[in-house]
């Protein structure tokens, strides 16, 4: 199947590039409101399923008992920028649980942004696993497995209890069977799976909802995603799409990027989930295609209407700053959009 | 119409992303010798060109008058890293024109790899317009402004003689009418004009032959297809596919890369030249559709292979290093072009 162009990048009056994808609306019974593309077709969710692998760290109890206030718990689901903020705090919750930066098993990189990155350069230092994206996710990993008892070393292999915990939530909330033929690695070394869009849909549903959750595992949802719109500067930082549209929102949505142009979300109030894919993986693509779900879903304020107007039409500026195209949902995206949702 | 998938990339058993592209390989009469996907369609040639850019400058004599060399002539035609090498070469090449940093009208921008930016960051200071990707190109363009006559100031702006000029030989070397209506503003904010890839692969086709060209601009296109295959570290620099591929091949091939996914090159032993593009606007979709057109039009000695084969088939790895996919040519792709090249 072709997934339609949903995207084009223009410069002058011509159309420079497009990029197509596929994406589901579902609600929490698993009910398709609209799909657009190949909503089956099994894609790797990498870093947008970030707060459902955080569950069992809070559901266990493990999160409480480490004392993970609400900045670490967004740290926990986050794909962060690498600022000292970000970095700082996974260090606190590695010391919460008695360990350091030596125990992630992430890998180093350097910050998102080049302020960031001169920070460490002027003072003679190379990034560490603090800096990673996910280091947030690797220390409250850590956390659990240290509170479950057990070995935390290994902790990002498959067999370990703590992915073993993560891939049964999974499973619940996704309703799909995740076996090791559709298991490949992310770039953070953890398992992931791939799953069908509407199965992702359906699972950032139920996150926002609670809906047939056991009362522990929607507590435990209900707390994470207090924990990402209260604090959205540590889900990402600086200049970034999760951050600013949490902090305009106040509360109406959660949303989480991931690696080759995955974007999940969940809208309480209409009771569903949203995940989507670029199919070449392109981030900017698929921040536009969110962005457009959001603004036709939902009545906006202004300040909602500011921060998604960015998203959904952002320019393309030379290096001195004119602005010579932009990029752009497709007249086919929103007629679809607008035939699906009404 | 629909371009075919070309590109894949992998993760496990399965892939993750596409790209999808198009492209054209012509001989210098204007034959296609193969075409995928649509070659008519307009395209952005953005720095691909930046050789068939520096023919006036050759032409004219400007080259020689200001005594650039080799080095400084691939710099004219590069897209650079933004190395100390590349930033004090350009900054040369505007001494030998009597002018400086102030002239270029090309924006600044930061070094390509964080090792050259934590360079400047080290000693306190903030790229300039020298590492511009473009700056030896804008070099260039101010050099033959001052050759010219006439005012340098607004050199980018597209009725200035200097982009005049460059504007009739892209007309001859493409057969194509370059008007307003198809022209949009570079990130380096000079004008760019969208032919058809199958116009600019005739293009390099003549650029690598210099077929049909009168002696002054056959001899001006030598003159920098030489200076490019003589220093293909002004080209680009460290890590980058071009070099690379130019240095493995000792002048076998000319290759340049443009943004937005667009990539041409010109093969003077079969007379043929090549335009393509990723749809998305991917560099890593473009480099793998590039390398695999080259590989299965020529036979390769063992430094070229070697280069070739780590562009065809790059690894995905995690942040440790592990190797957990890979970026490859689709088996249509591969198809596509067994039956069009035999």
């Amino acid at each position: 199947m072709d997934n339609p162009v949903l995207v084009n990048v223009t410069r002058g009056s011509l159309t420079e590039s497009r990029h197509r994808g596929s994406l589901a609306v579902v609600d929490s019974a698993g009910k398709t409101v609209c799909a657009l593309g190949d909503a089956d077709a099994r894609v790797f969710p990498r870093s947008a399923i970030k707060a459902l692998q955080a569950l069992p760290l809070v559901e266990s109890g493990a999160a409480e008992a480490l004392d993970y206030d609400d900045a670490e718990l967004a740290l926990a689901c986050a794909s962060h920028n690498g600022e000292a903020i970000h970095a700082n705090s996974a260090r606190v919750m590695l010391i919460k649980a008695g360990l350091s930066e030596a125990d992630l098993e992430c890998g180093p990189q350097w910050p998102q942004r080049m302020e960031d990155a001169a920070e460490l350069i002027k003072v003679d230092e190379v990034p560490c696993q603090l800096h990673n994206n996910c280091s947030g996710k690797h220390a409250a990993f850590l956390g659990l497995a240290k509170i479950m008892g057990g070995a935390t070393k290994g902790y990002v292999n498959p067999e370990h209890p703590v992915q073993q915990e993560i891939k049964a939530v999974m499973e619940q909330l996704t309703g799909d069977t995740l076996t090791s033929d559709i298991c490949g690695t992310d770039g953070c070394s953890i398992p992931t799976y791939a799953s069908p869009l509407r199965s992702f849909a359906k699972a950032f549903a139920v996150f926002g909802t609670g809906d047939g959750l056991e009362p522990g595992r929607a507590s435990a949802a209900e707390r994470l995603y207090e924990a990402c719109v209260n604090e959205p500067y540590m889900v990402a930082g600086a200049g970034r799409f999760c951050t600013e549209v949490m902090e305009a929102f106040r509360g109406r949505v959660f949303v989480k990027t991931g690696a080759e142009g995955v974007f999940c979300a969940a809208i309480p109030e209409l009771g569903y989930g949203v995940a989507l894919k670029c199919d070449d993986g392109g981030t900017r693509g698929a921040e536009v295609m969110m962005a457009t779900v959001l603004e036709r879903m939902l009545e906006l304020n202004e300040d909602e209407a500011k921060a998604i107007d960015r998203q959904v039409n952002p320019p393309v500026k030379t290096r001195r700053g004119a602005i010579v195209g932009d990029i752009r949902p497709t007249a086919d995206f929103l007629t679809a959009l607008k035939t699906a949702l009404g």
